[in-house]
């Protein structure tokens, strides 16, 4: 039984007075919403690298408010002592997930303005470093709303929407990238057909765009990865929305496993599909989606993790690739916070990036 | 630990000494290879029921010889008392799987014998059956072996095939369909890479399939099949062979789902694509595909059959299809035994019917 509205409930939080981190343990999901604390270095740590908390903004996140935690219990009177100790927390922090980029980009941000703050006293250090962590929870949560608004401008209330992966709140701060659209026209009263593939071998989708939605009230059908054919076949489906790992600068897309079979099947059948991507998976010094290596992860997620038994018999080779690409033909657009940039991607992306600057000013 | 190879073993035989029914019980697949005795007519009926034995050409051999095995216990002086018998056992055996086409089609083979040798004594009677039983069987060993050898002159020894599902051996009685070019190669020394679509929900291709390459010492690679794409990306894959459930007269076909996937992937991809079907499975009273009903299956297959733990959350819908649609235009040819019909296969489905005609002639 759900006792607990996942949505009600930022995916990652700061409890400053308890001087806590909150999560949604997204190890207990879909079967249990359990809200919890962290308040140890360790406990923090171990929640990123056992997939507590997951998806990269969201790392991100935990990152920030996981260090400035760290530098508030710091007991130094000097800056070259607190810093020492700070730089120790940091790096204890960057071994939780090796390849997760915003986990580096956080904490570095974090590093950065404690180096260029390192005149002030101690307690205003740390006040600022609250606040950098902050402004990076803020940003990621105005950057999931735009690109909510701009997927949201694409479609009409009362239809169907196919999804892969989880690229919705629970892998950002609120809302998420590809699930945002859908988030957000449920603010305004509209309600959408969703589909979600329950994307082997992990399940994300099985396991959390389904409560998302369901906790949203969405009318959504779990599909296997398979039946995605003929869902569209059926005329079910009238956009899709998928989120993305990195972009290179033609265009070519990364995208968890499966997403580029979709991106097929949606070309064949004539549906627009979407590729919700914040500028920080933008790569321009990345030419194209070949130059991006592939991460193959462990046999056992497809032969045996969530099964009774093993399901494939010893001797058996498994190929299993954390992602795959694609092509830019293939995709119809790519929704950032700072406007939806459509082919040619060489020149649209550059575009992105002119008015994200612009706003910046 | 694998202590038999299912290679050893027809998926299904008769034992007339012990008049007892031989499977490969293949619920206890990919663990364990477990040869089982059915005597008991509630045994056999079971046996299909609980998918012990599966796929339509090995339920219609079962069938065949579960007939037979329950008339040769028949105790009967009189050609009426004994067919009174014979057609109990008969409807009896027909309520096993009530859409298996294969076992009404080989069932009612078994009772038009049954009266055509009304006229003979009850032990010639059960003789003539046990040949017809026989006959069905062999029937089944040739033509799969007739596809095996049409499909290996499409294939190079070390090229990469992929495969959905199981359309192997255990789906027949020896050989198979889309896995009898592979079985018959490796007769021949010859040796193949095989990708294995794992085929959710019921994970045929993880248990089944593997099994059988590995058991034939083929280089055997499950994936999940959200990474077919992938695979046919990366080069890997050089042709692709899958069964059928239906052919219609126009070469659209019904297939085990997710099957039309991959069929979209391999036209993108530029991968030769055939579908082996016997010619019991092309049914030319069917205009298109689209006349065929698909039949939906449990939610609980999805969500819970295999999984320690439901995962997916309560409140979701699933769509479940057992089946889906392959257009002719995106089949490169399918494999019957009585040839290899290409597009159009208006014309070439008719061929290959009056090439059958004139076999048996």
């Amino acid at each position: 039984m759900m006792t607990q509205n996942i949505l009600d409930y930022d995916t990652v939080a700061l409890d400053d007075e308890k001087s806590a981190l909150v999560i949604v343990d997204q190890t207990k999901l879909p079967g249990k919403v359990e809200i919890i604390s962290l308040t140890k270095q360790e406990d923090i740590h171990r929640a990123i690298y056992i997939l507590q908390v997951r998806g990269a903004p969201a790392i991100g996140v935990t990152a920030a408010f996981g260090l400035y935690l760290a530098a508030k219990e710091i007991r130094s009177d000097t800056y070259d002592s607190f810093y020492a100790q700070f730089k120790k927390a940091k790096d204890y922090l960057a071994t939780a997930r090796p390849t997760a980029v915003n986990l580096f980009w956080a904490l570095n941000r974090m590093d950065d303005v404690a180096q260029v703050n390192a005149g002030l006293p101690i307690p205003d250090l740390k006040e600022v470093l609250r606040q950098e962590a902050v402004k990076i929870r803020d940003e990621d949560i105005w950057g999931c709303r735009s690109i909510g608004e701009y997927g949201l401008s694409l479609i009409k209330d009362g239809c169907g929407i196919l999804t892969h992966c989880n690229a919705g709140q629970l892998a950002t701060v609120r809302y998420g990238t590809a699930l945002a659209p859908i988030h957000l026209g449920r603010e305004r009263g509209l309600n959408f057909k969703v589909f979600t593939d329950e994307t082997r071998p992990l399940l994300q989708g099985a396991r959390l765009s389904a409560i998302e939605m369901v906790s949203n009230g969405v009318d959504t059908t779990v599909i296997c990865d398979n039946m995605a054919s003929q869902v569209m076949k059926n005329g079910w489906v009238q956009i899709i929305f998928v989120g993305c790992d990195r972009v290179a600068a033609n265009g070519d897309t990364a995208n968890k496993i499966g997403t580029s079979g979709v991106a097929i099947l949606a070309k064949y059948y004539g549906v627009p599909f979407y590729v919700c991507a914040p500028t920080s998976t933008i790569d321009m010094s990345i030419a194209k989606g070949e130059d991006i290596v592939i991460e193959e992860r462990p046999a056992e997620e497809v032969t045996e993790m969530w099964y009774k038994e093993r399901m494939a018999p010893e001797g058996v080779k498994v190929y299993n690739p954390a992602f795959d690409f694609a092509d830019n033909e293939l995709i119809t657009g790519i929704i950032t916070e700072y406007g939806i940039a459509r082919p040619p991607y060489t020149e649209s992306l550059k575009q992105i990036f002119e008015t994200k600057k612009n706003a910046k000013k």
